[in-house]
């Protein structure tokens, strides 16, 4: 069993994540063996488990913890991660996921609803049996419920021309920056670290998922010339205007309209034609700009934890993961 | 404010299930007002709130137990249960759901699929904050899970004309007996009963549940010609076959499967002619026995029960519910 090789640079963590998968792929054991695989394939394809490790390094900077118990948290934040890319699929009737057909292509939207209703039903046995918290408990309800209100705020939006940035931000807080935030929060709380720090915890996940979720909203409008054979331009064409398009129309606003309706007929020569509009107004830098400015919120927030060898780690790894180019 | 009339001979526990809808009609206020207004529309539009009300009968039992706690611990059950019907809609594309446009026909599967787990999120989020024991909490992930397994085993056998009674009885174990079960024995557990008593509820529950499924099943084969404008055999169509079919096929196999192939182009004529075969083999009847088996074994529980009021009341509407012929 293996992880993402970000993680190979550190051995202690990868070690930690490697456990957490284990526990993951034997949570989803049940008597239907076509999920149990599916599910199982999934995991193996390997997500960077980003979740489990900022809860897991968090963790670390607090007392001596339960590590089998620690493995389970971890581990109910990546199988709730992954019930809503399960669901998230379905919406987007998307056909691939990490390289590998999607539950919803392979077995049907109709499986995909239940085993993604089923992996929430595993976070929610993996929570009850990790924590004696009720605190925890309460704060993962209130976490899951933000996260499905902001998927709830995206979909009416959909399509929206007159999408603002504030909104925009408001989309991703809920469904990308809620879940950082909450594993960076939990980890610290978890290892009984202080309300300061559990505080500051808090604010570098949401400034770690702020600008995770806008620079792989760029990475959708980045497409050069040769890509335009991979699927690119999927959020826009599914209704979901994103930070670089949403900079570009707030200059522009009319010359993208008669674009933006032909939602999935896009063709390719459209597509470019987009793109360079989008360039004319900079709304790929503004966007990078802005998520920088996470990025750097983050990072700075992060200097000032206990220093210890888990705040190196996560400022390696946070400065690795938010200045990717790929 | 208004419950079910099947709660009118029972004042006490009108009163309470008041309560409960209140708290669940509360609880799904959201920003996105379209899905609070469609979900307080859907409460409106009343079930029975069977689930709540066994819950509540059952914890009156024991001790006194704080009003507020019990309502939100009942709201839960049907808010639970609600979350299922939605997802349910999707994989059945039904366009009604009591006698108004399902979720999904009003707004579209999408956000069908994000309502469903948002009230996943209330349900986890209303049992974290009216319950301080974590064996309730773990109980309910564990029972959670098992109605999700249930679901996926049916999936896995639509469309099978090899079912058999075993598959198809848990299957119903699943999906609906698991809930009234648990919703019976988290009420004895809550109101602080004996052992004893908790493991009566379970069975109780668990034989009212699968009564109650079975019943439900029959009355879809229970058409007359002239209810055939109706929709009707929609299971069978669907590919989901139940108990009167699949008691008559033990008998006739060969004859259903050319009916079963047309799947939902099924025409009226050849319902009827499915009908023919049905009471040929006296499938309806058959099944109909076999839910009154489950009803007085449940009847039976019910009397053993410590006397008092709710065991009356309990005794009056599991005859009342399981002996309709609506």
């Amino acid at each position: 069993m293996a992880v993402h090789p970000l993680w190979e640079k550190y051995p202690t963590i990868q070690k930690d994540l490697i456990e957490t998968k284990k526990v993951m792929e034997k949570s989803v054991k049940i008597r239907n063996k076509d999920i149990t695989q599916a599910l199982q394939l999934f995991f193996e394809a390997g997500g960077k488990l980003l979740r489990p490790a900022y809860f897991l390094l968090f963790s670390k900077l607090g007392e001596e913890v339960s590590e089998k118990k620690a493995h389970r948290m971890a581990a109910s934040l990546e199988i709730l991660h992954v019930a809503t890319l399960i669901h998230d699929d379905i919406i987007d009737d998307s056909p691939m996921r990490r390289s590998m057909p999607s539950i919803q292509a392979m077995y049907g939207q109709d499986i995909a609803v239940y085993t993604g209703d089923f992996l929430f039903t595993v976070y929610f046995h993996l929570l009850a049996t990790s924590t004696k918290s009720f605190r925890t408990i309460e704060m993962n309800a209130h976490s899951m419920k933000r996260i499905l209100v902001g998927e709830l705020d995206q979909m009416k939006l959909r399509y929206n021309t007159d999408i603002t940035v504030k909104q925009y931000f408001q989309h991703i807080k809920g469904k990308t920056a809620q879940l950082f935030e909450f594993a960076c929060f939990e980890g610290a709380h978890f290892g009984g670290s202080s309300k300061a720090v559990q505080l500051n915890a808090k604010r570098i996940g949401y400034n770690i998922g702020m600008a995770f979720q806008i620079m792989d909203d760029v990475l959708d409008y980045k497409a050069t010339a040769t890509d335009m054979q991979k699927p690119v331009f999927e959020d826009m064409k599914n209704g979901y205007y994103t930070l670089p398009l949403i900079l570009a129309m707030e200059k522009n606003h009319d010359a993208f309209v008669p674009y933006l309706e032909k939602k999935t007929e896009l063709s390719n020569a459209e597509m470019k034609e987009v793109q360079d509009l989008i360039a004319e107004s900079k709304g790929i830098e503004r966007a990078e700009e802005i998520a920088k400015r996470f990025t750097d919120r983050a990072l700075s927030g992060i200097k000032k934890l206990p220093a210890s060898q888990e705040r190196d780690i996560l400022f390696d790894v946070t400065s690795t993961l938010l200045n990717r180019n790929n």
